[in-house]
């Protein structure tokens, strides 16, 4: 039987984009269905994940798989054969989870507090996400990849973000000017390859979207 | 070469619990080292986990882990001969993983909010806290554990909870009176496991410490 996958996305979300190079890693053909997040969900988005409604899904053969990072598991551990994304050896397993999950909870959430919230407000959140960013350059290194030699997990985690670090800046009216080098490099590596070119979003665009998005829950 | 293992942790977490439950399922001997939360962190967790600076942390053969899930994974991959914990099958994986997640995000996160609160605010957290034990009791449905027949990842993620839920209802001043004797019956089962009835905290001691924690930060 012929794999029947269809992804329910949103093309700006960075959780999108994790799951679209995961499926570009594997060589997995899919339907992709874009939602309309801002007006109204689709019948499909809420039957198929009726809990916490959002994007990305992804269905494969009728069942659904929610939550980006369980989704990139899902999909290493189905297609297992094409480009590992996860080590083997179960500490730089937990070492590549713990990575990504940082990336959720200290890069994240700590960013959306800044480009959701009122200019001027946040300042603790500011020295938080510079810090963390910190964080992320020093588990670098002089690694090419967030888990060594290979791209991978954590990469997939974090490299969505790498196009809202201006908006960070712009929105928050602050500098990231920590980065060194070493992090610059490693997006620039990153977006050599096809799966993350082809579907990481326009600097311009994020903009544009948190700038309506602001205007729409009224802090600007 | 004898597995070395040592645990950092606080025996009134959840998280902490978690751990244990599963190195108790998986039959694997360790070292405990209690650490003072409340007053000064060791040495050796603020170099184990300089990160979070959290427990519980894993110390297998020197090389720690952290991060209560992730742990319970790693434990899951290295003992692997006994008692599985996450199902091998990758949908229902990343079904155990989804739910897990919703405890930590959608129970922990939402009910901290309230008994670090101040008496009478987060009406809403309440309201919230209460509509996703129900989606939980759902999902158990007519199941005995959470993932199915077996207790599994998705139980060892929830169950240090189930003492705490009587804490929520004296400190928010709420009744938590949706439960179906469904949810208290596979409480129940799983305190018939011994890895979860040795560990698991007692009310009352959990409800001391919240009083005394409330103190501390000054919302009571």
């Amino acid at each position: 039987m012929e794999d029947e996958v269809v992804m329910l996305g949103f093309h700006l979300s960075m959780f999108d984009i994790r799951v679209r190079i995961a499926l570009a890693e594997k060589g997995v053909k899919y339907e992709y269905r874009e939602e309309d997040l801002v007006n109204i969900k689709s019948a499909l988005l809420l039957v198929m994940n009726p809990v916490h409604k959002k994007v990305p899904v992804l269905i494969h053969n009728g069942k659904p798989i929610c939550e980006s990072l369980i989704i990139v598991e899902y999909i290493d551990e189905v297609w297992k054969d094409q480009t590992p994304l996860l080590p083997t050896d179960p500490h730089q397993r937990a070492q590549a989870r713990f990575w990504a999950d940082f990336v959720d909870n200290k890069v994240h959430e700590v960013a959306k507090k800044i480009w959701t919230g009122k200019v001027g407000e946040h300042e603790k959140e500011k020295e938080e996400l510079i810090k963390n960013l910190k964080t992320l350059e020093e588990v670098l290194g002089d690694k090419p990849y967030l888990a060594g030699d290979t791209f991978g997990f954590p990469d997939i985690a974090l490299i969505p973000f790498y196009r809202w670090f201006s908006t960070y800046e712009t929105v928050g009216k602050m500098k990231l000017d920590l980065f060194s080098p070493k992090l610059i490099a490693w997006g620039k590596r990153c977006l050599e390859r096809e799966s993350v070119s082809k579907f990481i979003s326009d600097e311009k665009e994020i903009y544009e979207f948190v700038q309506m998005y602001r205007k729409k829950i009224g802090v600007d």
